[in-house]
């Protein structure tokens, strides 16, 4: 299976894309297509000793979208860049996935264009798998919607039901809506409209709020969120890791006793570093878009970079996108309606009032 | 000095608040009065074996505000509940500060109506002091105002400033914006609109964006947000803390040899524990009104209630809102501005685009 990466995205590309490529290729039964600046690339695959050169081709992009790039104008004025290129390698059938750590809205805007959204969604959106207490959740959108209307959380619960189906195996995945307070009445305009709209949905099986306290509870299998909130909880969560980390290693170094309390449990603090790490589940896919799209985190390493690629190929493999619009479409069955739009306007008419808005 | 404790807020009401009242009455130079139902009131301090009677002092309401109750309904229906009494009883003198671990929004409206905002603040914002890498900062608002207007961003770091100049003793704290990337154009709508704002803002130290990753890396000592974003950020960071214990918990005791190592960390992890620990904090001022209210965490128990008591108690000893009214005005006449008014006006004027959406 040949998978295409975005060479040019992310805080450390291209080096630590191209080496995650190249530790993927060796890894997994695949072939990985680099776009970006060929020369670049190039130069980072000399510096590499050992690896599979003929699992790995290089495609040139002439243009690279940067963090700093607002994602709406880099979509139509940066049409050589390597997202574009990338993407419509995937469009073309050339690569079976697209993987990159770049500018996230530019990604999700491209990938909008190129690959198009699938049937009734209006809105792709980004979903992290959370490990919690009880196994794990999927969380969605974690960055590509930052302002998102009451009916697009909906289309979140919608995709976000369809993929805990099919990665955790769940009959019937429950549903939560991120917000400030257990009680229905808590929470911003946005997510209040939108408890309305998901507590009338039988087509999710809705449970209510999920409070930022219980994010690693395991109240829901699915949590629903516009970007902007899902990003801020995904991120917090990583700065919180990385501040208990240094409190505790300061901690354990303070005196002699704890320094040998500290080198029995070696091995303990390596596998709670393993199981915390977000470099180990490697890339978040772009839900709701005809093609698998990976969307990486921006400061991905080597390692973040394989596992994103690992992702893109199981995805893949498994024809997620299928799955979903399958998802949707018998769900309409359940509904008795007979086409999406139909659904949707149905929605529409019923919350007048709220989608108006 | 006498501390106004409303006996009936939060989710361990009255027991916790009792129980916490009479821990801060034994340990610090204070009178508590607890206000709410006589009856419930007295029934808990029965059971308590050894307290300070003559420092306890118990006002009776009628009502009180659940966490499942409107705050906007509540303000008006429930005016005999003991949010609603306890502060009357600042407002008249009759207490110094008030503390309350009831419904949030309840507490900030009654607030409002009741002490009434100090002289340019709309919108009065809950600060939190967050501990971080190089110290501590303060994040504001964390969940008085869900919906945020790009003009409040700024009353925020204005109320936040002062606050940091005044805990921290820093002559010109720095103030970031919680957004999703680091770049100036990322962020909601909100945030974008309040980053104009803030960047062309002379009275405050602006710095520019703070992503959520950065949030316990001490980038700037104030960190302005809206309400939802706040709480979100707060409660996620609680809920990652307790996941990384659980699984530390489990990873300590899979084998003998990490039992031991365990064993001689005991005081490290204590230590850990203390310095994450929200209930050492206790809880956060409402800056922006005429008097000291202190909210705590909904879920305090009797130790977060003690230092919550700890907090008001300090805060009205040094005076905050005077401080915090005297720092705007100061301000003011930096800007060559006579009254709060016009330089409010000035800003409506100079953004007249963004503050009228």
């Amino acid at each position: 299976m040949r998978i295409v990466v975005d060479a040019m995205g992310g805080d450390h590309a291209p080096r630590e894309i191209v080496k995650g490529a190249a530790l993927a290729a060796a890894e997994y039964d695949i072939h990985v297509i680099l776009v970006g600046d060929q020369t670049l690339i190039y130069q980072e695959l000399k510096k590499l000793k050992d690896y599979p050169k003929e699992k790995i081709s290089v495609i040139h992009a002439e243009e690279a979208i940067t963090m700093d790039d607002l994602p709406s104008v880099a979509v139509r004025r940066k049409r050589k860049s390597s997202i574009h290129e990338g993407l419509k390698l995937v469009k073309k059938g050339e690569g079976r996935a697209f993987f990159s750590a770049g500018n996230t809205g530019a990604v999700m805007a491209c990938a909008k264009l190129i690959l198009r959204p699938l049937e009734g969604v209006d809105r792709p959106a980004i979903g992290a798998v959370l490990p919690n207490a009880k196994g794990h959740s999927v969380i969605l959108d974690i960055g590509a919607n930052v302002d998102c209307k009451p009916l697009h959380y909906l289309q979140f619960a919608i995709m976000g039901s369809a993929y805990a189906k099919f990665v955790f195996d769940k009959e019937n995945p429950t549903v939560g809506l991120l917000s400030i307070g257990e009680e229905d009445l808590k929470g911003n305009e946005s997510t209040k409209n939108a408890f309305n709209i998901l507590k009338e949905s039988p087509i999710i099986n809705f449970i209510g709020n999920v409070e930022g306290k219980e994010l690693y509870k395991g109240k829901s299998d699915v949590i629903v969120c516009d970007g902007f909130a899902g990003n801020i909880a995904l991120k917090v969560s990583e700065s919180a890791a990385w501040y208990i980390g240094k409190l505790l290693k300061e901690e354990l170094t303070k005196n002699f006793i704890r320094k040998i309390g500290a080198f029995l449990l070696k091995p303990a603090f390596k596998a709670l570093k393993k199981r915390a790490d977000y470099t180990e589940y490697g890339g978040a896919p772009l839900l709701g878009v005809n093609g698998v799209c990976i969307i990486g985190h921006g400061s991905s390493n080597a390692n973040a970079v394989k596992n994103g690629i690992r992702v893109a190929y199981e995805l893949a493999e498994k024809r997620i996108n299928l799955y979903i619009e399958r998802n949707i479409q018998d769900s309409l069955k359940r509904l008795k309606v007979d086409k999406v739009e139909s659904f949707w306007n149905n929605i529409k008419d019923k919350f007048k009032k709220i989608t108006s808005e």
